[in-house]
C-alpha cells in the first residue's frame, strides 16, 4: 500500500459506498419483484437477490476495510500499517459465482437433459478460477501476478465459453421478445466478466503503484455492480418477457 | 469549513436526523401500500421505496460525516480536520434521479410509442447534470461555482421542459381526479427541484460562509425530502386514483 491523494482516498472511498447502496437498493427490488412474474421464474430473481445481499455485506467490509488501512495526516492519505483485506472480494466470488451460474440456468428453463451436469462441471471451474486468481491478487509483481492470472483464465475462459454457447442454442426455443433480450444478456456476460481480467492486470500496465491501487478497487466495485445488480435486473427483464409470453403473469386489469 | 455556533451545527445535524426517519418512514409506507393500489401501478411505488431506501443510508453517512468533521470546542464547533464528505449526495442522486424519471415514467403509463427512447434521454441528461455540478459544490469561491452551476443547469432546464411538456400531454388521457393531481405533481417537480439550484447559489449571495454552509445542508435535505419522500406519497395518490378509475383497485370489504 502506498500514499494517497485526498482526492483518490476519497474516489475509491465513494465507489464503495454506492456500490453498497447500488447492492442493497437491487436486494430490495429483486425480493418486491418476484411476484411481478410467473411462478416458475421467481427462483431466478431469489438467486439475484441473494447474490446482491452478499455483495452488499462484502463492500461494507470492504468500506471499513479501506477505512482503516489508511489515516489522514497533513492532508494525504498514509498506510496506517492495518492491511487492506482484499480476501473480502475472494470470499464474495465464492459465494456469488456459483449463485450467479444457477441464475442464469434458472431463467434459461433448459430441459432436464441439457441441465444435467452443467452446474457440477461450471462450479468446479468457477472454483478452480478464484482460487487461482488470488494468489496473484496479494502481490503487485508482475511476474507472479501473471503466472496467476493465467492460470485463472483456463477456467474463466472455459466458463464463459460453455455460457456462451448453451445461451446461444437456447435462443431459438425462447419467445421473440426473450431472444433479444438473452442476445444482450449474452453480450453483456462477455462485457461485464472481461472486466475482471482487465482489472487485475492493472498493476501489469506501467501506471504508479497510486493508480493501480485506485484503478483496481474501482474496477472491480464497477464490474460487481454490472455483474450482479444490473445482470439481475436483465434477469429480471427476461423473466418479465417469458412469463408475458407464456401466460404466467401475474393477473392485471 | 468554518467555526459553527452550537446553534448552527444542531440545527444541521437534526435535519439529517429528520430527513433519515422521514426516508425510512415512507419506505415502510410505499412498500406497504403497494398492495392497495392496482397491478399496474406497483412498480411505480416499488421505485418510490428504492428512492427513499437510498436516500435514508445516505442521511446516515451525512450525519455521521458531519459528527467526524467538528469537534466542540469552549462551546464552538471546530472543524477537526476530517473533511465533510459532500460526495455521499452526489452519488445519491446519481442513483435516485434516473429512479425518480423511472418512476414519473411509471405513473404516466405512456403508450409505448411516448415511452420510447424517453428515458435514455432524460437519464444522460440526469448524469450530466450531476457530474457537471460536483465540481462547483466542492469550492465555495464565486467563480467557478457559478461556471459550473451554470453548465449543470442546462440538462437541469433540459429535463424538467421534457417532462413538464410530457406530464402536459398526458393529462388529457387521464381520469378526472389524477388530472387533479397530476397537475399538482407538476407544479411539485418544478418547486421541488427549483429547490436544488437555489441551494447551490446560497455561498454566492454574501452571506457569511457559516451561513452559507448551513444553508446548503439544510436546503438540500429539505429539498430531498420533498423531491423524494413527499414526491413519493404524490406518486401514491395518482397511483390510488387511476386505480380507482380504472377498476383495478383491490377489492374492499
Amino acid at each position: 500500500m502506498t500514499n494517497l491523494s485526498s482526492m483518490q482516498y476519497m474516489l475509491v472511498y465513494n465507489t464503495f459506498s454506492f456500490t453498497i447502496a447500488a447492492m442493497f437498493a437491487s436486494f430490495i427490488f429483486f425480493i418486491a419483484a418476484r411476484s411481478q412474474v410467473g411462478e416458475k421464474y421467481r427462483p431466478a430473481l431469489l438467486i439475484s437477490s441473494l447474490v446482491v445481499a452478499i455483495a452488499c455485506y462484502h463492500y461494507f467490509r470492504i468500506l471499513n476495510s479501506w477505512e482503516a488501512a489508511f489515516t489522514l495526516t497533513n492532508g494525504e492519505y498514509v498506510p496506517s500499517g492495518k492491511p487492506f483485506n482484499d480476501a473480502y472480494r475472494y470470499v464474495d466470488w465464492m459465494l456469488t459465482v456459483p449463485l450467479l451460474l444457477v441464475e442464469l440456468i434458472a431463467v434459461l428453463a433448459l430441459p432436464k437433459k441439457d441441465r444435467e451436469g452443467l452446474f457440477g462441471k461450471l462450479a468446479i471451474a468457477a472454483f478452480l478460477m478464484i482460487v487461482l486468481g488470488y494468489p496473484g491478487e496479494l502481490t503487485t509483481e508482475i511476474v507472479p501476478r501473471a503466472i496467476w492470472g493465467t492460470l485463472s483464465s483456463i477456467p474463466f475462459v472455459y466458463i464463459l465459453w460453455v455460457l456462451w454457447g448453451k445461451l446461444g442454442a437456447a435462443l431459438s426455443s425462447q419467445p421473440p421478445h426473450a431472444q433479444v433480450l438473452m442476445k444482450n444478456i449474452r453480450l453483456l456476460l462477455l462485457f461485464t466478466w472481461g472486466f475482471y481480467p482487465i482489472t487485475y492486470m492493472f498493476p501489469m500496465f506501467g501506471i504508479s503503484a497510486q493508480s493501480s491501487v485506485v484503478g483496481v478497487q474501482i474496477g472491480y466495485a464497477i464490474a460487481d455492480v454490472l455483474a450482479k445488480a444490473f445482470y439481475g435486473v436483465m434477469i429480471y427483464w427476461i423473466a418479465f418477457a417469458k412469463s408475458e409470453a407464456d401466460g404466467s403473469l401475474p393477473a392485471r386489469h
